[in-house]
This record gives C-alpha cells, sequence and structure tokens, in this order.
C-alpha cells in the first residue's frame, strides 16, 4: 500500500507535495523482522507497473524475501495519512477498494511453496475485510500453515469502514482456531468478538489489569489461542501517549513497563509490537522477556517516521535493559 | 500580506528558504469562517502584480469571497515569522510600511455595495494602526454597518510598533461605540484604554478570573459593548501553553475550559478565536456554548501551521465534546 | 484527479516524495479560462472527505466556480507523471477506476441548472471512455447545451487504455452532432473515428498541410462540425517539440505558427490548446487569431509545471505578437 | 537586498515556498571580486533586525567586508524573480520603496575612511535610481574616490520602472564625469543617454559591431570615459542566449568570442560582466585578454542559480583557454 | 560509496544539502543488470554502522544479492558531485582514502563461494588503484573467475587521481589476460597502456572510426582481449553530448548509432554502458545488437538523477528498435 | 567538519537527503563569540577544494575570522548525525580518521601571529585525541598563549571512540597546566582523570552538588586550574532534558538555575556554554553572573538546529533576567 502524507503537520488541505513510503499491517511486521535480522517474507499482490516496483522495492530495501509478492491487478491501494498534534487527532484516509490484492484468487497462492522453509505465519484482521476471495486466501493460508507446523499468529485490527462487526465476528470466528498468537488492543475484542474488558474507558485511558486479563482467558477460552498480548495505548494527546502491554500465556499474565511516549509518527505502532513479540517468542525468551522486548520495540516505533520499525535489536535490548534517558550515542 | 517564515525551528539567519503563506487578522477570520461553511468576504486593497494575486488566490483556495479585494497600490506588506521552542520565543518582523492597504482611500469602497448581504463585519484593531487613511475607513465601515444592522465585531490587537498607547487610545475610542463584539486579549485593554485587570501577572500566566471581568465590565460600561470576549493565554514555553478565554455577556461571564496546548504554530491563534465567536453568535449558540467553541477552534488552532484556521465545525464539535485525546482517526 | 509527480526528472523507483496537483482534461480547460478572466465552472464528482476538498480548493485557488464539483463516491481518481528527458519518455499511469466521478448517475447533474447563465460546454473524450454512466451523462449535457443555446465544444483526447476503438468510436458518434468545435490531435481522428491524414508520420513528425485539412473536412462531413481544430505536435525529444495548430472553419484551412518549445512540463497541453481556442472564439478573434491565440498559449503551458496553464491573456497575446526572446521582463 | 523565488520553473502562483539569497547589483560585483581573491567592501545599508543581518551574512559568507553595511532604516528592499522557459520570459517584481538605503543621508558615509585603502571605486546606475539622497550620496563618492586617485567605473543599468530617461540622464551626467570604466549593455546608452547603435535590433538580436563601436565613441566623446565595455545579448529563448561584449579604449575595440549559454539562471548576468572587468583591469590583462575574462566570467554566471557568480579565477580561466566542452573534472 | 550532491544545479558553495545516494563502478553495473532481470551480487566491504547498512539497503532496493557485502572497517568512501551546465563542467571531489574496501585484506574473499553459481565476473580499473592489497584481491578474482570458467570483464576506467599511469599500466597488464571484455573510454587505453587513437581530439569530440578500431586492435593483440568496446563521447557542453560506441570482437568492429542527448546526469553513463554489453552478451545477442543495446541503455542513463541507470530491457528496446521522440506514455 | 543529518527525525536508513552543516567543537565556540560581538578566529586546517571552502565560508558567515584555516590535506572530517526522540537517543558517526588537520604539522601553525591581538586561546580535548602531531601542536599553542598572557580555557569533552582514558589522562595532563578555565560535563574528570563526583548517577540524572564541588576542587588541586566549570545535563529522553552549570572559582561554587528544555537539537551544547562562560569572563561578569550567562546561552543552544549557537547577547540577557515564558516577541 502506497502511503501518502504531507510534509510534518501539514494538513491535507495545506499541502502541496506527500511524502510517499510503502507500507501494511503485515508488511510492516516483515520489514521489521527483517530488522531484527529474521528471514521474512512478504506475501501479496502488486501491479505490474512502477507503483507495484517501488512496492516491491521498499520491501527488498530492508532485506524482505520479495518472492511472493505476485504482480498484476491494476492498481495498489493508497492511503493519506495526517499527523495529528496535541487536541487535533490523526487521519488516515484509506483507499484501497480494487486494489491488486483485493482481486486475487486463491488458486495464486502456492501455501506449501511459500510455507516450505518458513516457521512461522502472520497475518491481521485487515487482510479478509478487503473482502473479495481474501477471507478463503487467508483460510487457506491457515490452513496449510497448521499442515506444515508453522506457528500462526493474527492482529485482530478491526478497522469498522471495511466491514461490519458482524462480518469480521463471522470471519474471524473461522480463523481464530488456526491461530496460536493472538494480538489485539484494547478494542479489537470487543469489536470483532464482543468480548469486553469490565469497567475500561478506552478514550479516557483508565487501564484496568483484570479487565485485559479477563478479555484473554476468554479469547483462549473460545478459540483455544496459546497467546495472547493485548496492547494498552492511553492517549494523552495526538502529541503524547503511554503505552503498555500484556502477554497472557499459560495461564498467567505478564505486563510490560508502561512508557510515556513523546510521538514522532504513531502508525505502525500496533504492528511493530507484533514483529517484537514474532521476534521473542521465535528467540524462545521467557514470556515476560517477550512482552518486555515487544512493547519497547513498538515504543521506539513511535519515535520513527512513516509505519515501519527501523530499530535493530540491540537498540531494543538497550530499552528493554532500562537506558529510556535518550542520551546521545556517540 | 505576504508571510515568510523560515523552514521548522531554522532561525531567520539559518534559512535559505521561506515557506510563504497569506495572512493577516482579518484575512484569517474570513478563511476561518468559510471554512465553517458560512459565506465570508476579505476586503482589502492588494496590488496588481502577481505577488498580490498569490494573497487573491489564497483566500479563494479557501473559499472567501474576493469580489472586494480591491487591485493596486504598489506591495503587498510582508511578514517574517521565525517559530521558537521551549525558552525561545518566536520572533516576528513586519515590513508592511507603504503596503497597498495603507495607501488606499474612503472613496475606493463602497460599502454599501459591499454590505448588500452581509450580517456581519468584523475588523481588528491592526488595520487602523496602519495610519494613511485607515482610520477614516474603518470609521466609514462602521457607520455603513451599524447603518444597515450589520453586527460589528473588533478585535483590539494593539501592536506596540505600529502606533502609541496614545494614538491607539484616541482612535480605537471613536470606533468602540460602534462594536459590538469586542475581543481582547489580557494586554490589549490595558494598552490601549488603560483598563486594567487588577493582580495579573501576564507573563507569569497567573489568571484571575474576578479581573477579567473587571475589564469586560469597564469595557461595557465605557462604549455599551454588548458582548466582550477575552482570550487567556499562559505562556509555558514557546511549546506549551493554556489557553483559554471568558465571554462577558448580559451581565454574566462564562469561562471555556482551559487547555494545555502542544504548540505547532502559535501565529493566528486570536483570531481563530474570533471567527469562533463570529460563527457562535450567528449560529445562535448559547453564551456558554459560544465561548466553548471559540476556544476549543482556536486551540486547534495551534496545532496546525501557518495563520488560517483550517478546521471544520464538526472537529470544533469534538473537541468541545471532550474529545481530546489525539486518537487515530480511521 | 489527483496528480502524483515525483520532484524534476526522478523516476517513480527514486521517488520519496510525490509533488501533488489536481488535475483532469475539463478542469484545466476550466482553470485557464478562468485565468483569462473569463467565468468557468467545474462539473464533476469528488469525493466528500479531504482529498475531495484539496480538489475543490484547487480548482477555488484559480477562480473556478465548484457550484457543481459534487461530493459523494469513495475515491478521488490519481493519475502517477513521470516526466521524460531526451530520448527517455514520460509515463503517465492512470489509477482512476472507481473514482466518484465513475460512480455518478445522470440524475445527479441538473444540467438546467448548471447551464442556466452558460454560453459554452466543453468536455473531452476522456470523461465518457470512463465508463458507468458517463456517456449517457455526457450526451444528457450536450442536448441540454443544444436546448439552451450553448456552444459545445469536444476534445477527442483518446486513450487506449481506457476504451477500445470500436466502443470509443461508437460513443463519440452519437455525441458529435451536438458538437460545434471538435479539437483532436494528429492520432485521435483516426483511432476514434478511422479518419485519416494521409501520408502523415505521427512519430517522424513529418507533418503535411494538406492530410491535416482532410482530416478537418472528413470530421466535418460526417458530424456537421463547425469548426474543427487539430494540434500538429512533432516531438524531437522529451525535452524538444515543435508545436502547432490548425482550424478549420467556413471551408478554409487557418495554420499558427509553428513553436520549437523547450519543454518543462508537457502534460496538459492539449487542454491548453482547447482553452486558449474557446477563448478566442468566445471573444469573436478572426479563425486566424483565434488559432494563434490558441496555439501560443498551449506553447506557453508547455514552461510551466504541473497541467494547468497558469498564463494571462495578455501573456499569451505577448507571444501572439512575436515577443518569443523570453528576455527578462523588470 | 532580498531576492526571493520559486523553486525551479514554478511560477509565483505556485509557489508554496520562495528560495531567499541576497543581491544586488554592487552587492553582486563585490561577491564576484572576493571570489577571485580580491579584496572587495560593500557599501550601503540596511536595517538592524535579522533580516538585514541575513544580508550582512551573506557578503561575509564570501568573504566581502562588510564594514561599511551600515545598519539603520526600516526594511530591506526585496525582488521576486520567476523563472521563464522557453518562450515563456523570467519575471521580476521589485519592492524597494522605503528600503533602508533609499532613507540614507550623504553624511552617514565617510567616504575618506571607506576608501582609505581602496583603488577602485564601483556603482550601477540602479543606486541613484532609488531616489532621496542617492544621487547625492553616488556624487559625494564619484568626488571622494577621485580625489583619492581610485579608478571608478559605473554599470549604467537602467530600470525603467524606477525613473524616466529624463531623470536617468541628468543625474547619471553628472556622475559620468567621474568615471573612468563604463559598462553599458545594448540598451542603456540609448535609455539613459539617447546614444544609439544604428541599425541594431534588440529584440532579434541581430548584431552590429560598428553600432557598438559608435555607441562607445560616442559615450567616450561626450565624459571623457576611458573604456567603455558594452555587453551583447542575443535572447534565443528564455532558456537560450548567446553572450558576447566588447571593450572600446585607446581608440580601439576588442571584441570577446560569443557564447551559447543553455541558461540556468540569468539575472546578475551583467553584474559578473562588471566584476569580470574590473578584476581584469585591476591584473593590468591587455584589452583583449580583459574582455575576454569579463565575457567568459558572465557566460559562467548564467549557470549559476542565483544572482551571484560563484566561479574561481582558474574556472574562468579555463574557459578564456577555450575549455568549454563541459567535460566532468575528477 | 556514498554520492552527496548538491540539489539541481546548485554549486557545493551553495549547498545546504546534499541528495544522498550510494553507488560505484561496480555497483552501478550490479543495479542496472538486477534491472534487466539478471541475478546480480555485489562483492564489497562496507562498515558495520547505519551508513554502511544504507549502501547495503541502496543495493538490495534494486534487488542486488549483497550476501557478499562484507561489513567491517571504519569507514564508508564519499564522493561530493556537483553538476555543471552550459559551459560549466561537472565536478566530482572524490574522499574515499581509508575506505572500508581499501583496508580489506586477500583472505577475506572467499571466491570459490562468491563465484558459485556464477556466469560473469565484472571489475573496473578503480578497484585496483584504490590500493592497499585490491591490486591483489583483484587478481584472486580474476583467477578464480576463470578456473571456474566465469566471463571476465573489466572496464579500464583510468582515474588519474588515484595513481600514475605508470601504477596503473603495470598493474593493469597483470589483470588483462584474465579478462575477456574490456571496455574503455576514448582516453583509458591511452592512460593505461599508451595505446592511443591516432588523430582523435578527444576535448573537441572529432571521432576518427578508423582510430578506435586500431586501439581494439592493439588491446587484443597485446592481451588477447576477446572483445573489446569503446564508448565515444563527445561533449558539446555540459548539457549535451553525442554518445555513441564501437564494439570489436572476432575481427570486426560494430558502430552503435550516435544518440544527442540532453543530460539529466552524465555520472554513471560508462558504467551503464558495461551492464548494457554484459546483458547482451550474456542474451548471446549478435555484436551489433549487443552494442547497440549497450549504447542505447547508457543513452537512457544520461537522462537519469544519480549513478545507477534505473532502466528496463523493455525500454532499452524500444530505443534500440528508433523510438527516440520521447513521447508521452500513457 | 561536515555535519551530516538526515531531515527531521529521519534515521540514517531512511534519508534520501542529508542537511549540511559546519561544525567542530572549536568552531562552534568561535562562532557563538562572534555572534556575541567579539572577534574570533578559528584555527584549523582544511582542504584546498570546495569542500573545504564550504567550511570557510560557513564560519566567516558568522563573521568568524578565517585567516587562520590553513588549506591543505586530503579531506575534510565528516560526522553523521541522527537525531533522536522520546526513548530513541541521538545517534552520532564520525568519520574523520585522515581529516586535513589530522595530518598537520606543528611548524605549520604560527602562534605568534596567530595569537598577536589575541585575549584567550580555547580549545577542547577533542583536538588532542585526534592523535597525529595535534597533542604536540596543542601542547605549542598553550605554551605560545601562556607566554603572550592570553587566558587559556579547554573543554575536557572526552570521546571514547577517539581515544582510550588512558591516553587522554596522560595527553590532557600534559596540557591542563596551561589551562586557566577548565570545562567539564558530569563525565568527563572521570573517563580523564578518574576524578569522580560521589553518589552520581549520571544516567538517571540524581545532582548531587557537594559532588560536583568535590569534582572542581580536585581538578584545581592537581592542575592549579583557577575556574573549573561542570555542566550538569539530566536527559529525561531525547526530547526533554534539564540543563544547569556550576562554576568553581576562587573557592566558591556558584550554581546557575536549571533549565527544564524542549530540545529542537542537542548537539553543541557544551559548546555554547564554553562561549558562554568565555564571554561572561572576558566581559568581566561576576563569577554568579558568568555561569548564569553560559548556562542560558546553552540553554537556548538546545532550541536551535545544528551545531551552532545563533544568538544574541541581548537573547541571553533576556532568558537570563528570567523571560523563559517564550511569547511572540513582535
Amino acid at each position: 500500500m502506497l502511503r501518502l502524507n504531507p510534509v510534518g503537520y501539514y494538513r491535507f488541505v495545506q499541502a502541496s507535495q506527500f511524502e510517499s513510503s510503502y507500507a501494511g499491517g503485515e508488511a510492516n511486521v516483515a520489514v521489521s523482522l527483517a530488522n531484527y535480522g529474521m528471514s521474512a517474507a512478504f506475501v501479496t499482490k502488486v501491479p505490474e507497473h512502477e507503483i507495484g516496483q517501488c512496492a516491491v522495492n521498499a520491501m527488498r530495501q530492508y532485506g524482505v524475501d520479495t518472492t511472493y509478492m505476485y504482480r498484476g491487478g491494476s492498481r495498489l491501494g493508497v492511503y493519506y495519512a495526517e499527523k495529528g498534534a496535541s487536541q487535533r487527532p490523526s487521519k488516515v484516509i484509506y483507499d484501497r477498494a480494487g486494489s491488486s490484492i483485493t482481486t486475487a484468487k486463491p488458486e495464486e497462492f502456492q501455501w506449501d511453496e511459500i510455507f516450505r522453509d518458513a516457521d512461522w505465519f502472520h497475518f491481521t484482521g485487515i487482510t479478509p475485510a478487503l473482502g473479495g476471495d481474501l477471507p478463503k486466501i487467508c483460510l487457506d493460508a491457515c490452513k496449510a500453515a497448521k499442515k506444515r507446523g508453522l506457528t500462526v499468529s493474527c492482529d485482530l485490527n478491526y478497522r469498522k469502514k471495511l466491514w461490519s462487526r458482524e462480518d469480521a465476528g463471522r470471519v474471524m470466528a473461522e480463523l481464530m482456531p488456526y491461530v496460536d498468537v493472538c494480538i489485539s488492543n484494547e478494542e479489537d475484542a470487543k469489536d470483532v468478538f464482543n468480548i469486553e474488558a469490565a469497567n475500561n474507558n478506552v478514550e479516557g485511558g483508565n487501564l484496568n489489569r483484570q479487565g485485559y486479563i479477563s478479555v484473554a482467558q476468554q479469547l483462549q477460552a473460545r478459540f483455544g489461542t496459546k497467546m495472547v498480548a493485548i496492547t494498552l495505548r492511553e492517549s494523552l494527546s495526538a502529541n503524547d501517549n503511554n503505552w503498555g502491554a500484556m502477554l497472557y500465556c499459560d495461564g498467567q499474565a505478564y505486563f510490560s513497563p508502561t512508557y510515556r511516549i513523546h510521538i514522532v509518527d504513531r502508525v505502525g505502532g500496533g504492528d511493530s509490537f507484533g514483529a517484537g513479540l514474532i521476534y521473542g517468542v521465535l528467540e524462545e525468551k521467557a514470556p515476560q522477556d517477550a512482552i518486555n522486548f515487544a512493547t519497547a520495540a513498538s515504543c521506539l516505533k513511535h519515535t520513527i517516521e512513516h509505519d515501519v520499525n527501523l530499530v535493530t535489536v540491540e537498540e531494543v535490548n538497550a530499552l528493554v535493559a532500562g537506558n529510556s534517558t535518550g542520551r546521545v550515542q556517540r
């Protein structure tokens, strides 16, 4: 997906140019994992023309395997992003109807080949929400992944402009049984599955640890999910957020520290969390270490322009270790 | 007026380019009103050359009626703006001597035609301060406006580099009897009319509600002004301000909430307040709703680059309704 | 339509930002006419979101009446433009499937109201090519225009990626009977109506005056078109073109001078010609003067970035009068 | 003077930012001489504020002595420059009424001190044209310069928007007797002194060697000028010019080669010629060598953005020596 | 190598920012080949820090295999490039002393592994010129390549600031026996091996076909080179060059067409020729087709900013087929 | 030294351009002093090519005397700077091995001439750390300075990537006896001389006044330093720091106020402090006034892009006087 954003804090109506970058839920996770030195491939479909090629190049630049970025269809999805400040919220306008991936057919994806040397399959709830055959394609992928023994993770990522709560609930419920690691933010579980954390005021940001544990337990109970991770964002303003997360597994909840973040670009925060968590689990970190890594990773994402989390394992580990003072490194 | 500012936080002496935009007290109000869906015209005079045309185009872009931007004279006023940060204040250098508007003659303005379908006339104290025949032109406008039954509003906007306190006091006192709605900040009433809010420390920002009420009452007593609005700025640093306002009418004071703002561009804050207030009154909002709308509107202005307040009624209403967390809108 | 182009001569795959502007065949004509001081309105449909608003603002900026830019639908069409140089051609990638205008319905357009004070209706062959109900909408407009006595002009503007020669021929043949002034380049008449200028080598640029006359006569014979204008481009390289035009009316051919142009941006050249011709005819210039004005106007367009021809009548007249030396004007 | 120009080939009405640089006839000469390793001081008056400081810094950056850039007055003159292309001419809009230098008083300039270690005094016809006491100030400077034995040079540089031909002729005639080296382009001598080169078609660019000699002889005859240099510009388009010059001294005319120039920025071309000539004379080059140096220097100026000629003696000499192929220097 | 160039035609002394890209003789060839769909790997050494990573990413972006971009050493070489115009030549300042590759040791390169699936090895004369162990490393590579049956190509690329003619001649003479395809420009053969094309005036650009054949024959006679390709540049100005080439093989000379090029960026022209030739030979094109492809490819490079030739096989073929008119492709 | 930094908050791997400026410990001090109206010269060696010239121009621009910026050697040192945000630290990559200054020889510096009219000599610990003959050159300078009665100041500025603690301790111990005013941050004294402030947690920023006094006393006891100034930085995040300082002289400690700073660019903070202190001492301010001036000056530096502190004496004095609210100055 092509991301177009005005420079700095310009509003859309002030822009005479847009910064361009290439992003998307799964793409962002792939880049972050590649930055951690993991072998990561991005599976999608983009048009054959030069704008499609730009998307391929953007992935290659950061070391993502683009073998399975199929070419075809007529357009690359676009999203317009306007950066908020203080009391003015950021705005995102999606323009992805008719994009190449939404017109892809199940038979175009040779999952057995794609998954040949893979250990993990990650997808987000945005992909089936795009409609067409994408729910079926996701289901095929999940089945093939499980058959080959991959770990499957899913970030629920509910987008109300893409589908209704009912559709989301129905489709995602078909996919969840294949999911080992489920990632959700404060609202997704409710929007998609009507699973609710009692007494939480999302807007105001009063967090309630017990409520999150309850959400995780309900997800686990309903779908047999091994690990549930929930990100906890407290939005103080468009510039300042508190950010933390919980990992629930083996009957126990692990809470990360909470970071007070002065935001550079908040988009992609959840994806960077997913990548951090996948890295942590693949590296067989203890649950507390994994959630700490994932949260620190996504904390750093908020300080980076555009969607993708361009940090190294060393940088995340330094923050995990408590080095949060931002002193110049010479 | 052409506004030239270095990019970002560059100081003047570092600039090798300037962002250009077109602004001014009344122009900013007109654009904001047009953004709210109101019919707004801007009355001024700009040179016939291309830089004058740029000013016309900038107004048209946001839907302002430019029929009465007369063309002639030799130059467009310029102001240079440098954005401050933390303890370093923003700086504004005006260069408007000899601009087209300052050489305009009273007979150039056909107020009866200009006001034909108008409900409201707004001006600021900067305009008569520019000298030449502008005090007379303002007076003509005020008289014509009253004759046709328009509501007249005035933002005192004292600029000490343009005229002395004595001149300001004398000229503005002639205009004030025509003014229905007077807008002032913490210092204007004192600078122009020697009307003072007791016990207020403007620099330090200790606000004193009773003092502001007293200022409003004195203005009302002296000039018969129906509504007096006073904006209350507490400057914590060049980046962070507290911002609120009071509306005094019908013998009662209405205080808006106070917003803690992380500033993107503070210039035009007062003008956006004026536009918000005019909108509120024209829409016949209750006084508390009107002052809340105006203050929320101007709060949002501080998050927008350049002078003009590019927000919609919906965006202001969302903030009035308490949505100040800056969460991404997708 | 949102135009996105990399800065300068960057190729798409090098771009990390795009310049944004708003353009389209009819939009370009409207802006140019507004620049000539004519009253011009642009009729289209754009989405309600901010990117749609940007398109409205872009038209307003140059004084185009945007009353009939209806709001609705889900996306604004996009086109990506890469500037060629020397032997490397410019490239244009269209992404307008599903744009708001392509989903518009005939009943949304109140042509009687739209044409109330209008003298002229202009459209291009691109609009019906976009499909959906647009051929019908164009036909409605043509009929309403003729009924109200407007002059109708059409730029054939065949786009092979939008429709086949057969479809174009069929649809345009329905519309042509309403057209008073037909504009075509060297290839359009052939592509759309299989009307061919004998012995012309378009790529090589060998122009054949008699051939062009023959094309005009055939168009006139077939559709009863009062005026036929044909633009003659000889592409020497992506940087250098020869440019001229012929106007055929009243049984006589009028050839403009040919300009050797060092190109800044060639896109919109044809539209600027159309606007120049409409201006000339509306101003009741003699045919030779009209074609000279139109050709000089479009010559100047090639020296201006982006699609729209930002020149004044005085500037065109200076070139018509032979001032082509480019000496600095102080 | 602050120069503001849109980026690249953007027209004024397209600009959302301006490149800023600091320039002016005499300033440009001073920078060029400093680049040649000469000691050069710029005498003027600029405001005390930061924009005035920017002008000082711009001169210092290139090694110009700014001791005599007096501070005071209220504004720095501005000029807006739009770059032409092909048949579209460049445009310059001056905005210097009321600038600090135009309000300077004769007694502010201590010419004896200013000229203490100087060998040469250069001024242009623009300075007295700015009015106020500037004609008197120029006359004072000329007298003081002659008294101390400096060589005096003057570039006639007639600007029709600044004064009438009559005023220019009267004032310049007072100054010319002090001038040893007079620089003029094809039109200045006619505009200022009604001295005409017979049979020259300036617009078309047909050059007539004998005519130029005649102009030089007439100037010499009337004012006793030792050297007269005339620049010969043939404007083929805004992008392409032919450029040459003649030096007339000791009863003989020396013609430089003519350069066909593909222009980057043409403004300052004459000033760079003046600096080259001053350098040549100060270095006691033979007349043919001096005119060749001056012309090559100004040829190179046309390839450089903004007003000032940022080339070294070595670079000019390489072109004088015939190295005009533009091969990469590694 | 990090390339830093001022924006547009700015001179170094005007730059307040530099465009950054990553380039180098062999790197440019690798990118171009990857663009043609070939599998290309770049072998070098870059520092471990982020600037080294940028170089890796730049290669990956275009699909180059970066497995053998070893990490270590302390700095990435830098070169500063200033774009010339008209009579002002482009300037390149190299700063690569002490760069990581110049401190590499022969034992760091496992040529057998590097060449495992390779068909071709290309290097330029710049690499051994950098000194240290690089002559030895090149020799090792040549030997390993020949042992494994790879075709070896070398672009002589003499850089006088890096080594003397004597050193170049001695070192290159050791390497040439391994070279199957030798690429040279008009001057390299003379500078390195004192092999001269009689009667050629390189600066003036008078080309002499027989002379070039003679150079090729001498190279072939001395080193047994199978193919010799010579590029023929006629520098008309910094903006305009004529460009052609000759391929000599099997006792016959094949001359490409000559292109008159209006230059965007001339750096990397030779490298793009090398890549085109390698592609042609690998694709088993006939000699005339191969030289035509290589020359057309490098012609297009001159129209592209920065060093690398971002064109596809289809684009080159279109030019080979004679489509040089630069008409817009929609 | 050339500083290259990505625009805004971009990371290195995202940059397609770098802002360029010219900086360095002593250079930054010189510029700041020149801004205060002091006569300041910068002594160094830079290459003869244009990039070296850029460094000279950058100093001249701000009024620094560049007579003793010797020309020669092969490269200008480079440093790459990436701006951190929130928990992500800023990063600096130095690339100065082999720079011209590191290859300078003691005999190139004529200290007696350099110091002819000087009152003060300032250097930093970075210079001897660069190796080669620089320790000897610094020693020569110190001796010459003391002989001529200059005050000598040194900012310890330990850089662990340049030399070991042992080497630093040995070399600096030779230089310190000549130093009258020693400037150190919280860590330098420990790193270089193993002099430690007990109980201070530098990372966390818990400051301990008594500890700093003890460090100053130890430095004084060991080297006889008249004045010791210690800057106290508490790094809350990459965006927010607390900043204060202590001056110890005449047996007494003077603490400045502590400023909470919202950072624009933190690099050069220490150098701006040094310049402020030198100014204060040269102006014979009382110790408390001197340390207040130095601290306020460096507070303001943090609000300015790039290394150098572009503030005036008036601006610093305003902050010293308590005006820290950042209100707009009109």
